[in-house]
């Protein structure tokens, strides 16, 4: 275990002994994603990098935005905090985070902000007259993003000096797609251009002042660029361009940040990384599994998660009910950004490769492709975890809900974000597609609810959300499933005085606890069933219980509902509120919430 | 006037002829724009290039998707349909739309979409086993866009073949920004591959065989590419690169054509034309003054619209108030989306050239920059029209409203569409901004209101929207101005049995019309009035009226508020539908809403 140390004692140790620092938070780093689950993989892959910036950078003054922030264990580490309750309640967030350390000046949301952010940073710091340098770290992958585009297009022509660097390991989360990729990839392994690269690096070594040409595109544009270095994207848009540095060497880096600190503007540093470097399980991990982890033994790099053997997890349950369609409908069309592997889908990318797309970070041009293909009757399921979807707000409003295209939403991971935090939640889904017209939510509270919606998402020939929550349900036996109706909710039990509407898994819990209450599951968030809502306006109380989205959702819709019937009784609304839930487990962040079933309990209670 | 012609009949057409039917249809459009008004310069500049697609492929078998689809008024008429009510209630639409013709296979949302969704109706053609091509026309500064870059990032591991045309004006709406821009000026002006080019012509011209190779850059790839097409952005991607053609030779186009369709792959057509082509004004217009329209006079140029002295654009308002405060906040940033001569604002980015960034159509980036900036104690003012704020959702929630960073959302053009239509609706925002925790939302009914918002907004530390519609308000006088405070509304009147909640310029009318009641200007969206509120409950009836948002909005957050003060009285809401609104005039847009003041009157009728 490490003792915390002093930030600044860095700038004292020797190259030796910055080596073994590395060693020592890498191996840090194994021991507590091993026990808390993390981001293990990219944090080691960029342990030396972040090293580096430490010993050469005068941090805090300087600011470093690591972007999405998930590979920046080694920086929590160098900045004095500890990783043992990482992602716990009270415990270190798995992201940047204000509020924790001065050496965090930003906190990311989704990926392939940071370029952004940091002109916006670089540009404040020139109005307010200060003098130091804004750094932001992103990620190959985070490239594949149009965000960062816009802003690496709108980088050419601003004056205020970033330095951007790109930590490229060629893979990140799961296999990297698209042609941004591949191009970093030629680029890796154009000989020619290496070859006389080294050649030139043996000249130009010679003589000191001549160095700082050797790595900058505009000084190589004035020599061997025009013939070399043509096809680069960056030095197309006016960027200075450091290429090539080995990002667990050290000195090489350090030689690299000199160069930028003194080129007269922006810069992009291109660095290449091993992700999971040190742990080999997470070395030889091609496929992106070491990406995000559940806890683990580090000798057998197993899960330390126990089988649950009557369990499957939800991603499983519609996984499963994907790959018998990809099976039987030739015409069945999977599209997903980035997260095949947390969704349980990875596999069908290697059987369908022609009817499986992995779009990469990008969330908007999914949501468009999957308009494209159902305007030309091909019905596409679109998987995508409730927070990703966030990005396709506007293209799913205008290309697939505006046109009425049969483009089936499967909406993953809903729910309070658990360990994540603030930037993970899945509760705001419902609410923003309220917001726009028509397009039909609903969420199955088992596995044979989950089907009869599949079943239900293939004769729907219209816009659709199913969502499903993280976690695991008991796994049914195969049944013949009751096929459902849109719009169609159930009475799970009926009782007196007051009812209850809620939907997903917790109902089960609901009808254990309130036996004496009708119970009504709305399998569909909308429409709503007016014909089983029209029933319960006899009823002097109804209560809507919702944890998986905010008040703004689903309660407002069925209170909207409750309002145009002129229902006379009281409505109380025990919904996630509209708010940011920090990182803690399920149970922590409802309790956080007031929204548990004790909770839940003292509403009943207030009634009487 | 033209008659309707068959769409066939084109390809009968000499080439003399072809270039008097684009003057011919250059005249028509305007014509028709002087009359309707509309997108004229980028519909003028396309012309010839829509007349030899027209020519050349086979539509409607071929399916042409217009990015947006403001600059596809040649392919209306050669579809055979008639401007003569362009973007009128029952005329034509400004964009393409599938009810209109079979020849318009797709309807584009906002910009940059087209290569995404050819991918999606590529596939979808393969899978079905058909046989024509899809082909995207897009502009250049819809490439400044990350969705276009996420879909060429995707197109070049794509194996289903799309044809993009880039229509390249080199200006498009307003100043082109951003580097993809100088890239395209940067390669057709770089002389010494020009020279080459044109040397090369020459000797691939006299031997047929060989005249394939003279297009494409995978064979000057083979050949010239290595030392002069390296820099390209698309042959860095892995695509097929047609570049310099003249969009307005007819000759040329068909030739890039004919080796486009007989490429193996996906190919990139770069297209270079003069925007507003044929009329002088337009032709001359560096500014974009002439990308959308009013009716204006053919020989003047000038707008037909009267002046109303009394009266001050709603965009001239803000635009006032920002010019003052970038002349006196020296720490003033505003940023904007590529709608600056919109939103009247255009002038001020020549006078403070580096407090002043008009991102291009760049919205996400243009949200986290804007972060970026508050984050380091910098209040920037993001200026965006309702319809695109859209696009910003992930990064308003994430990036702004998370951080609870000081950043002042100016969200211009909110209320119904008018004639732009669906895709240009303000009508989500309200409900959308709801769906995230605490952002302040604001709309002032006259200029001094607005002028009060804005004097909160520099005081307030905390995300604001202040939203104001399209039209014109009432010049006030210079005054003094009563400061609002958070959350503040205003009892205008006071009446008795009803009181009327409502907000924005229509409640002038309010005033005006129901002389009997007690009237609430809720000039704060979010956060409401709680005291105002309590002091209505005695009123056994409330009605909430809003034309500016959906009932999602703003009238489903009062009455949540309603309902936990438990109100017994009846709430009536009339708010616009959550629908998409086809074009047509403001009043008979609400009208078709059923949200005019008539339909107003009928549920105080129904009262009693």
């Amino acid at each position: 275990m490490h003792k915390p140390f002093n930030p600044s004692d860095i700038k004292t140790l020797s190259e030796v002994e910055l080596e073994f620092l590395c060693e020592d938070i890498r191996e840090n780093i194994i021991v507590n994603c091993a026990k808390n689950g993390g981001h293990l993989a990219s944090s080691l892959g960029a342990t030396d990098l972040i090293v580096a910036i430490h010993y050469f950078f005068n941090l805090p003054k300087d600011k470093v935005i690591f972007d999405v922030g998930h590979q920046s264990y080694a920086h929590k580490i160098l900045s004095g905090r500890t990783l043992e309750k990482l992602r716990k309640k009270d415990g270190v967030s798995g992201f940047q985070n204000r509020d924790e350390s001065i050496f965090d000046p930003y906190e990311a949301g989704h990926s392939s902000t940071s370029i952004s952010s940091a002109m916006g940073m670089a540009l404040a710091r020139d109005i307010h007259g200060e003098d130091y340098h804004v750094i932001a770290v992103i990620g190959d992958s985070s490239f594949s993003n149009g965000v960062a585009f816009e802003a690496l297009n709108n980088l050419g022509t601003f004056g205020h000096k970033v330095i951007v660097i790109i930590n490229d390991n060629g893979r990140s989360i799961g296999k990297a797609v698209g042609s941004t990729n591949n191009y970093f990839e030629r680029f890796r392994l154009s000989k020619g251009y290496l070859k006389l690269r080294s050649g030139y690096r043996k000249i130009m070594k010679k003589y000191a002042f001549t160095r700082w040409f050797y790595y900058f595109s505009s000084a190589v544009k004035n020599f061997i660029k025009r013939r070399f270095v043509r096809k680069n994207l960056f030095s197309n848009m006016g960027l200075y361009f450091i290429s090539n540095i080995d990002g667990h060497d050290l000195h090489s880096l350090e030689r690299a940040f000199g160069y930028a600190v003194n080129a007269p503007t922006s810069v992009i540093i291109h660095v290449t990384t091993s992700k999971g470097k040190g742990y080999p399980y997470a070395e030889t991990d091609e496929a992106g599994h070491w990406h995000g982890v559940e806890p683990f033994d580090i000798n057998t790099g197993k899960p330390l998660v126990k089988a649950e053997p009557n369990t499957i997890g939800w991603s499983c349950v519609y996984a499963n009910l994907l790959k018998e369609k990809m099976a039987t409908d030739p015409k069945m069309v999977l599209i997903n950004p980035a997260t095949m592997i947390g969704s349980k889908i990875d596999d069908l990318l290697s059987l369908y490769p022609d009817r499986v797309y992995d779009v990469g970070i990008s969330e908007e041009h999914g949501a468009v492709f999957a308009a494209g293909l159902a305007n030309n009757n091909i019905h596409p399921y679109y998987s995508i975890y409730s927070t990703f979807l966030q990005r396709s707000y506007d293209e799913v409003l205008h290309d697939i809900v505006r046109m009425d295209l049969p483009v089936t939403l499967l909406v993953d991971r809903v729910g309070v974000p658990e360990e994540d935090g603030e930037t993970h939640a899945g509760i705001y889904d419902v609410a923003f597609l309220m917001s726009m017209p028509n397009i039909a939510i609903a969420m199955g509270k088992d596995q044979m609810e989950a089907e009869a919606l599949f079943d239900f998402s293939e004769i729907y020939n219209h816009p659709l959300a199913i969502r499903y929550p993280r976690g695991k349900t008991t796994k049914m036996p195969q049944a013949i499933v009751k096929p459902v109706a849109l719009g169609q909710w159930k009475v799970e039990q009926k009782g007196e005085e007051v009812a209850l509407i809620s939907y997903g898994p917790i109902v089960n819990d609901l009808l254990n606890r309130y036996p004496e209450y009708t119970i009504i599951n709305a399998m569909f968030l909308r429409p709503i069933d007016e014909k089983v809502l029209r029933s319960i306006l006899v009823y002097p109380y109804i209560v809507i219980y919702d944890i998986y989205g905010t008040r703004e959702g689903f309660a407002s819709f069925v209170l909207n509902a409750l309002n145009d019937m002129n229902y006379e009784g009281k409505v109380k609304i025990k919904a996630l509120p509209n708010t940011f839930i920090a990182h803690a487990n399920q149970k922590e962040q409802l309790s956080a919430c007031k929204c548990t079933l004790e909770d839940l309990d003292e509403v009943f209670r207030e009634l009487k």
